[in-house]
């Protein structure tokens, strides 16, 4: 867990305010759940390995005979824990305030999220996540919102350029089906074809070999990855072109109209890249996942997909839902540092014998004017004193002795 | 714990970013902490009641014979806890991260906080605490630049006519001691006349002769409180008037200096109250305390003061500190709730047949040129979309049917 300090804060939250600001404008709403949900909530079987990194809310005033009682039973001692994403809170949220939502219920959310990771370089127990979800429009018409709007988030942050991979739970099935792969090793076979970007295809048959997945399948695969390769055209003969037979064509329609829905949102060629390969870990996807990819980085900026099941678990009635997670610690991190950000500020280096009512009057002079003042007391060490107020983002100063008024005041730039 | 629905999540939005804005603009920075701090750290005394409130993180891994052995100790089972307040961990924040602060750190702090109340209307679990802090300045400056950026934050919501009732801790001390209270009883005492705005000078006088306090002591106080009320003038023959003999001249010098600069920041009369019987709960206030008042309310809507012990516990060496909450949920509660905020934005009504792409195609031509907009398929409850749709903060609505292009779309105001 971090602690942020002025400059980086101020950098989240600019980050944060243009992301609020850009799906707002896309017709997002923004929503806000407890930070603990229902210890039984949280271990329902919908988080994954998540949920085996939740950290747990100890009940308040257990006795000694309740400790002891729950040598046994350790899930005795929580009755709450902190989320460890953002999806199955929403999906308590949307079965908790149905009523009160629009029909179709565009939500976002901004808020961090617990997992008890090993600490690692670049891993966090604490960490924001910022999701947009769609509930309610079984369409590719909802994942096109979604996707357009990511988009112009990235646009705005000066990160202009991005793709989409994009792939279909359903595309996945059909495929391992074709190849003929049984229905119970699918599930590991797709833990290993995962890993496709990192092995290589080479690798990937290899593990399924060790794996003692069945022979004529791993075969089928092999050759269908020996293809020549190319990059499939988003629209209907360029996905046929890329799958084997088999793939029911429902699945291949809304590929197609999400890149036909997304072209016409951008004015131009959808920025959409099909990839059957591609996985996505969680379990709980049931049709189109995808994947925000950008030039400057090999990792992906957030990833997403279509869980129409989860909300029934919830809600006891189905409603197709799909969502996105924009990777907000990676693009803070990608981010220039560039500090000013354009206010004009100020920091005033006073003498220590100017007097209190004098120095506060004259900050309250220029703040009234639009600016941001921090006073500072003169010090002998005045370059780094200038060097680290330029590093929170003060752009000029200026010197106030006791004989300086707000129409003598002179501000020179910090550079 | 509350969920946030869209309407109440972007009135929360919209004032956290007013605070964040006129704080900056003085001055303060921003920072974050974990949630979670050390349980120790959490239960070191410096709480007061709200330790006892903490939400504790059973630690992860505990085996059955941990458990057992725990039931004599409950606290074995925690290594973490959930913080109840910003300031222990902006205390613990500043001794780990000083090197890298100014050398008078003004901090903002906007963040949830927990504590395990008894369910209540109006206390909530779970709620925003948003303060401000200033640790190394000894100076009234200090409270002056602390009350200045909050009078300026209730201006710019809206609420004029802010003013703040102010005492000093020293000052409570000094006047039990003239009146004759012993020092071991003064905690006691403090805690009834802590009630004076409740239960009025009678009901004060009683219940501490109901506690046995010193007869004698509670005659000088009685004969005091009874004296002809009068708001002293918040300056040197002011204060000075409503105490009896004995308070110390720094005291008094300090009160009067933060007068002087508040009232030469604001170019006006400071809004300040002096009132000798406000104690305020915290145990670890040392100085200044004081309170946000509003003319709307009759409760405070705000409260800090200086709490120069508290650093020293964390860093091993003394360091003035001073700081402010406000009231942030009493506010939010108290703003009409404006909806519109000034965004043009539009609700696309659309008939069923439209296609996918013509419609998202017409909403991203509208948010390209600025606008906010949500999609909503016709239904036959026009009445309720369009009134939720306002209530949501939408200005507008058209129709869009199959024919429908981006210049015959006709924007008609939703009322």
């Amino acid at each position: 867990m971090r602690d942020f300090l002025p400059a980086d804060k101020a950098r989240r939250e600019r980050v944060l305010a243009v992301i609020r600001e850009r799906y707002r404008a896309h017709g997002f709403d923004e929503i806000e759940t407890p930070v603990m949900e229902e210890y039984s909530r949280l271990h329902a079987g919908l988080g994954g390995d998540n949920e085996k990194l939740s950290f747990s809310i100890l009940k308040r005033g257990m006795d000694a005979e309740g400790i002891r009682a729950a040598a046994d039973d350790p899930a005795a001692l929580a009755d709450l824990g902190l989320r460890y994403d953002l999806t199955v809170p929403l999906a308590r949220f949307y079965a908790t305030n149905r009523a009160q939502l629009p029909t179709v219920f565009r939500a976002i959310q901004m808020a961090p999220v617990w997992r008890a990771e090993r600490p690692q370089k670049g891993r966090y127990r604490q960490f924001m996540q910022c999701d947009i979800d769609i509930i309610g429009d079984a369409s590719a018409r909802a994942e096109a919102e979604l996707m357009v709007a990511s988009l112009d988030v990235l646009d705005t942050l000066g990160l202009e350029g991005g793709s989409i991979r994009v792939n279909d739970r359903r595309v996945l099935d059909a495929m391992l089906d074709a190849f003929g792969f049984a229905p119970d090793e699918r599930p590991g076979v797709l833990i290993t074809v995962d890993k496709l970007d990192k092995i290589g295809p080479s690798g990937v048959v290899a593990e399924l070999r060790d794996r003692e997945a069945s022979g004529p399948a791993v075969d089928a695969l092999d050759a269908y990855l020996d293809r020549p390769a190319a990059t499939p055209s988003f629209d209907d003969a360029g996905i046929r072109a890329a799958l084997p037979d088999g793939i029911p064509d429902e699945v291949i329609a809304h590929l197609v109209s999400l890149g036909e829905t997304v072209a016409a949102a951008r004015g131009a060629d959808a920025p959409l890249v099909f990839d059957p390969f591609l996985v996505r870990g969680m379990g709980y996807y049931t049709g189109t996942i995808f994947e925000l990819a950008h030039p400057s980085v090999d990792y992906s900026l957030g990833g997403g997909g279509r869980y129409d099941g989860m909300i029934g678990r919830f809600l006891g009635q189905q409603v197709p839902a799909v969502g996105f997670s924009i990777g907000f610690e990676r693009i803070v991190d990608l981010l220039p540092d560039d500090g000013a950000d354009g206010e004009r500020s100020v920091v005033l280096v006073h003498d220590r014998d100017v007097p209190l009512d004098r120095l506060v009057a004259l900050k309250s002079r220029l703040v009234a004017d639009g600016a941001r003042v921090r006073l500072e007391q003169r010090v002998k060490n005045m370059k780094a004193l200038l060097e680290r107020s330029a590093a929170d983002g003060y752009t000029a100063f200026a010197s106030v002795g006791t004989e300086t008024t707000a129409d003598s005041l002179e501000l020179k730039p910090l550079s």
